[in-house]
């Protein structure tokens, strides 16, 4: 119902049933590649199993209706394979050698591991393609002007250039820990009944090795059936991708309120818009993005809590993170999906941004004056002089630049020209050229 | 792919895409006929839109692929239905009147109250049968001995009956939740854009009414966007439910251990087998259960922490909910099926719970004996006594009866009879049944 | 160290070591009056035990470092109550009967249901003093007109009074709750080593009858120590409290931001103000309340996970409630006490909220110009021409009203009063006072 | 309460009032230095502030007070600071130079990394130990035979010292980790009231550097006040950690059950016994990690879903992390701390060991004989032989091998000594020691 709002369709793609058959078919295809390989079984053996490993070989209706015998997909996935000949060759070898010695764990970590490896690789492109759009945002805005909010208060002026700096800044980071874990983590799965490969003597761990390779998998230390890090790590690093892309999309709900009106998501045929409020502009996108937010963190949290496995083969807990880190993957690059819509073509009204500036009357400019004052008569009293102004400003409505032209104090100490620059925003943005030059180097 | 080991078949056909849109246009024929009702609208408008309310009407294919546009099912869905013509009348009313003075949550919210209801009933039916077959196992076992345990190890005898007992006084409990979230939870949702039903002036709250009337839905005092409560307490009380059902699938799952083996889930073709260890016998209900009980608290905690909405309408927490709450719905249905297959015909090793409370060789009586030289020779003495017996029973591998056999000091206050009756389990068992009949008399 | 920030003062004073031991030396006492009334142990022993039980005499260091052994307090406890010896009596007949044929889970369990109520209590007296004070909100603004938002986006104008009517909605619902478990949910445990109060024969269920009559709390069918719903349901009926309270604090941190400012939190001496920032007004209350409502919902989770317990007494689930569910209590209690706080002299900016329903410069009310129009020139048309004028509007920045008086179809269809009623805000609340009153019934 | 159970004393104290206190002094005095260091203030000033910020001087009581007021400690505490006097300097820089240019939250999370460092620097350390226990383990049980366990039933006959491999791979993994993020996470924060250090104009961002030196903390790339993804990469480590060291607490307390025990947590003067069950063995230290376990994943929760941050500065998302990642630290710390105790003498019962193997009378080796005799008779024949021989095995309550012995078909093709060589669980380990030299590799 939703695959096209908080889902990118793409990865989605990836975790049909059919998808998820056919990552399994790959590694019971180069499980027996493997171990023909080293002489284990026969090399026509493997070859009959490649043939049969298609998942248009697979009566997908029985399969999701024997899953609950056996409370997995691999036993009954074998049965259906074990009853399929290969056209090639007679008598059929793949019969007797499909999964040998392989257990159902195998196939589902193995085949798991393939599948979020492809949906991250998709990831990383489509965040890519964020940095890009974000580059190109700070190139245009390093100069416009804005107000720094905290706590939704305004503080003081910024540059949306250096505002969507701190937006890139957390997704560069990001980015190289989904490039570590591409690197680090996605791993081949192979131990048999309790993870010692009884059934594969001595050569076990070589084809553990070359199955690695066939697949583009590490091949780690020892079957890891109960040791649950890596797909936990995994989870854990698309969290803070989400939870990153959700700082985005929150400043840009806010941004987007009709009172501040400074920022919009792209437009696009239909897209937010509503029929009976003609000056609504929904946000569409950052909705979706921050509701995925909300989801993916608990989501996360199952992965972890299902660590606490027992001996071998857990009881439940290893089942608990089937469904969960498909839908944390599927999540993650919807999120990314609309950071990618969001920030290309994001609308900047700077005219408001500037309109905003201005909107407590120079108050928030107030310091600025004090501390130009201080100078002249001292710290404690050019901050009760500005401190009296902003009263009589806001009980008179007025702009505290008037209200402080019109003091005596201020006007002996103070030219006109030296007022008005204290009211300039672009002289209160700090190092934001600065800071945006440190980010920018990253990329 | 896991519709079959994590859910209920039943529960899950309430959730596909069109058995969700069918309970959209359940509202919006509703609403119709409850306008008509109250003269908002024409009778033959009404009976216009009841007819190109259904569910064949409707290209699902592109319904979904609009979805993204305003980030909801009802705008797209309702456009659809405006280009409908009913064969029945001409010119077509329907046009004009579908929807009339509602906004997309009022369409999302009832349908999804309506089909949360349907499937709560199924559960609560189910529950009803995990019910009545505790009550068979207690009755059948309440004479049963076996060993309680605290922190997995053993510790006093008790009856199966009463464990049994324990299970079905929290299931009870969970059942009387459920009947008061189906009495009290259920309510219409219907505000238009911002709840004060301005599009229906007057006659709105009537309208209301008569709506949830037909739909046998509460009515609200006001509409109820931004307040989410009740959803949420559905989400708790199955949450609870299903905590509550994951307790017997942890009991069942250690007394299945093959060194317990005190019960077991009943067999079925094919289930929990394994080809090449024949001794084996997987909990694969247990297994489900435990792995839905994993999954279902965070995703209440997502519940939770949508109720942080922003005025009238949320950006994003609202959204967040939706496959949230249809998730925790059709994992708790899956978990009471579980329980439903569990504990028909849970087989009970009667035997080997004997043998399990004898394998301390009689340490687990100590106390008993303690006790019953109290009276003869002071609870410091008796104390010190027994504890000498148990070191010198571990030590020597001897059941500790023999060894306070061959105790002169034990000879001599204590007949054989009265040693005997000690270490007998039916003696221990303390209030099992007062507890028993106290749990029964709730049913 | 945030003590007086995400905290209520009462309810932290509960919960210190001191008094969680208080109400474990109160449970103590109270068994023993309990056996004493059922001639189960003598009157001297009970009296004798009533004096030992006093906090005063606890070594509390002692206490402290010792509950690593038994990994619970009332084993270290008990032993220190053993070596006690009340003035009044010699021999002490304390140290035989305290703690009899109780088990360690019975005084934690029952001593923390003694004081999370207490703390529901203090939590309840201040629900119903934000109830009090959204009414006296709610008779103050109920023409307060402003605007009303979803999406965060400008929709159409509701009052102010009608916002609070739908924060008063969901705490009267949750109040219902609160009284409703304090009514079912608080319940004594006893029931010794595994459940069966084998250590009280025949008399042990009217003890613990006779118990819960003494300490106030109902008494259950048979022991719970693995069934946990009752701690649940606590814990999740205070996570909707919060969650309810935290929508009032979302919408005050949004109206209070400095581009919309309609709503502030009543300012105190210091409170929330910013010395270099004199235009800053920070929501600290709403601060406080939003983060306790990001903390609380997970807590929820740990509690309903911790339901799937072993056997008769849990390895490590129980343990995971202790420090849980006083958290979840503590900080519901903070979540409250800042909703006291909020809402006592919530200060409304009425002009600032005719201000912005104006922001839009009429594009608000198009709609209503629309409708009116239908009638005149048929819904096609008008939606057309008012379509349009949207449009010029925008591209001209003139005043929707304006662009539409100069329009020539417009001013033959409707007279300039005409005209005008579609822009008064109070003609488009619907049925705001009906809502109020339906409210304010249930109060 | 439970300072003593959950936790590390040295974390702990860490965490203490007093000790965030001083951190916050730390960061408060380096910074002075800091700016002193680029002639920003002058050094007399630096000097000043570094002989008032000591906690001595901090009124605690009165600060804990007046957090309420502006939501965090440095307002408060930066306010007392501005009232002390150095004794060495008169007049007094410190009041004027102190905190100059910072931001409360440039205190806090300042201070906090510093804080979670040291942490995180005990943790290390006792990985380490834990380590150094776990190859002990593994080193004195290579040969140690044990049964592999799948869904808790008997599977395959493995070592002990592989499944202490299995533990120590994990734990490794998790150790690079840790030393990653000591490496990469701990960072510096000063970004002033919007974080673009207008404060500091020019030389800003070399005294963030020279800040950074002098506390051995990374400097950042710009101010990261609503970039949280490092805070929350520290918790997930920690959770993964924790999710690892649960899994070895999960198999002792399954394998400390009475009718399994096999291995057991050292015993220690009083700890885990029970003075009325003389056989219990309570798995306290199983206990306390398990608990820690379910409590941490939702606090991490917590924190990623924190990280959805409003605009420079957030509002109660920030709040919400303080004493989540406080805990979470805090409960890792507690988790290590357990697995030091636990795997530093663990008992192993290697009898006990060997008596499971046989429980099931030779099942387990069903395989081993089928594989055997299908190289005679073929595999079909094998299989179909085999189950056969299982089924009398069971129903006869006969060993396996002496059920097959008086088969003749068995006699026919396989001897005495082929028999008996698929019944030896030594013949059944596969790769356990290839495995173990694979993770001993990685220490």
């Amino acid at each position: 119902m939703y695959d096209n709002l908080f889902y990118d369709k793409k990865v989605n793609a990836l975790f049909s049933d059919k998808a998820t058959v056919t990552y399994m078919l790959q590694f019971e295809a180069a499980l027996a590649q493997a171990q023909a390989h080293h002489a284990f079984i026969p090399h026509d053996a493997a070859d009959a199993i490649a043939e049969i490993c298609k998942i248009e070989n697979i009566d997908m209706v029985k399969l999701i209706e024997d899953v609950r015998l056996g409370a997995n997909v691999p036993i009954p996935l074998v049965k259906q394979l074990t009853t399929l000949k290969p056209q090639s060759s007679s008598p059929n070898p793949a019969n007797k050698y499909v999964h040998f010695g392989a257990t159902s764990q195998d196939v589902v970590d193995t085949a798991l591991m393939l599948q979020v490896r492809d949906a991250v690789e998709i990831i990383v492109i489509n965040v890519n393609i964020v940095i890009n759009q974000l580059v190109f945002l700070i190139e245009n805005h390093r100069e416009t002007l804005m107000m720094g909010r905290s706590f939704m208060q305004q503080a003081k002026p910024i540059t949306f250039g250096f505002k969507v700096a701190t937006w890139l800044d957390g997704v560069l980071r990001t980015k190289k820990r989904l490039l570590y874990i591409l690197k680090e983590n996605f791993t081949v799965q192979l131990g048999g009944a309790v993870g010692h490969l009884s059934s594969m003597p001595k050569i076990g761990f070589e084809i553990t090795e070359t199955l690695g390779g066939i697949l583009k998998l590490n091949t780690p230390s020892l079957s890891w059936h109960t040791q649950r890090d890596r797909f936990v790590e995994i989870s854990t690093t698309l969290g803070i991708l989400t939870g990153t892309l959700s700082k985005i999309a929150k400043d840009v709900s806010l941004l987007m309120q009709t009172e501040i009106a400074e920022v919009f998501e792209p437009s696009g045929a239909g897209k937010g818009g509503s029929s009976t409020m003609p000056h609504k502009r929904n946000p569409v996108s950052s909705i979706a993005l921050l509701a995925i937010a909300q989801r993916v963190p608990p989501l996360v949290s199952t992965m972890l809590s299902s660590m606490t496995q027992d001996h071998e083969r857990a009881t439940g807990a290893w089942h608990a993170e089937w469904e969960t880190i498909a839908d944390i993957v599927k999540l993650s690059a919807g999120a990314v999906r609309h950071a990618v819509e969001m920030t290309n073509g994001l609308e900047v009204n700077t005219d408001q941004m500037l309109k905003n500036i201005d909107c407590t009357e120079g108050l928030i400019f107030a310091e600025n004056v004090s501390l130009a004052l201080s100078s002249k008569i001292g710290k404690a009293a050019a901050h009760e002089l500005v401190e009296n102004a902003c009263k009589i400003a806001v009980l008179t409505k007025k702009h505290l630049k008037s209200v402080l032209r019109e003091d005596k104090n201020v006007n002996e100490h103070l030219t006109d020209k030296e007022l008005k620059a204290c009211f300039k925003p672009e002289n209160s943005i700090g190092l934001c050229n600065v800071f945006i030059d440190n980010v920018l180097k990253n990329v």
